[in-house]
């Protein structure tokens, strides 16, 4: 296939960094835009539209509580049609500068939980293909239930507390399969090797 | 808030599993569609509708080579408007019924190499909450570069390979930051305890 030969002069090139041009709105949510945004290849000048999901950046919260269990989440969700249990986290306010404080406030809002020393594990890209947005992954240890809980619409929540080796072997036989939600175990795994 | 507290018998009870309705397409692009699912309360009896993108299943592949090193790519990513450093991977076509095999194809086609012992590290979800889809993690030992590459239009990969220690600790200083590539990883480790 002589077409795709003949691009392997461009990979030891290395991959072109595609100069981005406008954009335009497919389609608007509560949660996500669709935007179609126009790229052209810096060497063959030829321009492409791209579909792009353009989201605020999400926040997902290891809650370490004083015995050592972490705060758990399950609910229903729609995207899946099915329940999915998880860590808390949410979507970061427009206002909000610190992914920090973001996380401890979705902590509190669908927990009613507090913690101390909280602080950033890593911020990850969900899907750097068709999603614009970081997740920040945030740790906070000591963790107790302080306030009443404050849900969104259509919030329902059960509040789990799992010891934090049963989270990870429910990791690993896919009772938790969220994918942001493995990354913060990914990344607080070293961490976890020093608090236990 | 009086309307919050309300919620409250309806957590002990258990968050309520929504009755899934019609649905409806707002966009339709070449990698996914945008809907929107009428979901109906069973205890309320209030519908919503909800916004779900509907993606066919993605595959992603740690391929360690027989120096055990894993095979990894490096491309422009129109989400992010940048370069991601990511394990191979793709979606699965309409006519695939195994994701493994899928993964070895998409190996090949991407990067030329073939490997043995492949097989399922275990299958999440991008995102329950608005993605439907899955993405299955796949393994393959003792990969070697076999075959020529097959490139879709517009793709252009540099081809890395790194030592399996180099890989886990780029994914926790942020140099590897696709969140399917972190599951990858996080599923990958033990089975690497046992082959290293």
């Amino acid at each position: 296939m002589p077409a795709r030969r003949q691009k392997t002069p461009k990979k030891t090139a290395g991959p072109a960094r595609w100069k981005k041009g406008g954009s335009e709105s497919v389609a608007r949510t509560r949660i996500f835009d669709v935007l179609t945004a126009r790229y052209t290849h810096p060497r063959r000048k030829t321009s492409r539209d791209f579909y792009v999901i353009d989201a605020p950046d999400w926040v997902n919260v290891v809650a370490l509580t004083t015995d050592h269990r972490l705060v758990l989440v399950r609910q229903f969700r729609f995207g899946i049609n099915d329940f999915s249990i998880e860590i808390p986290g949410g979507v970061i306010d427009p206002g909000e500068k610190d992914p920090v404080a973001a996380g401890l406030r979705e902590l509190r809002e669908e927990t009613g939980y507090e913690g101390l020393r909280a602080r950033l594990l890593g911020s990850i890209r969900p899907n750097p293909a068709i999603l614009s947005n970081r997740c920040h992954l945030v740790l906070v240890e000591e963790c107790e239930k302080t306030s009443a809980l404050e849900w969104d619409d259509d919030e329902e929540i059960e509040i789990l507390l799992a010891p934090v080796d049963h989270v990870y072997e429910w990791a690993r036989n896919g009772k938790i399969s969220h994918a942001l939600v493995l990354d913060a175990l990914l990344l607080f795994a070293p961490h976890w090797e020093k608090l236990k």
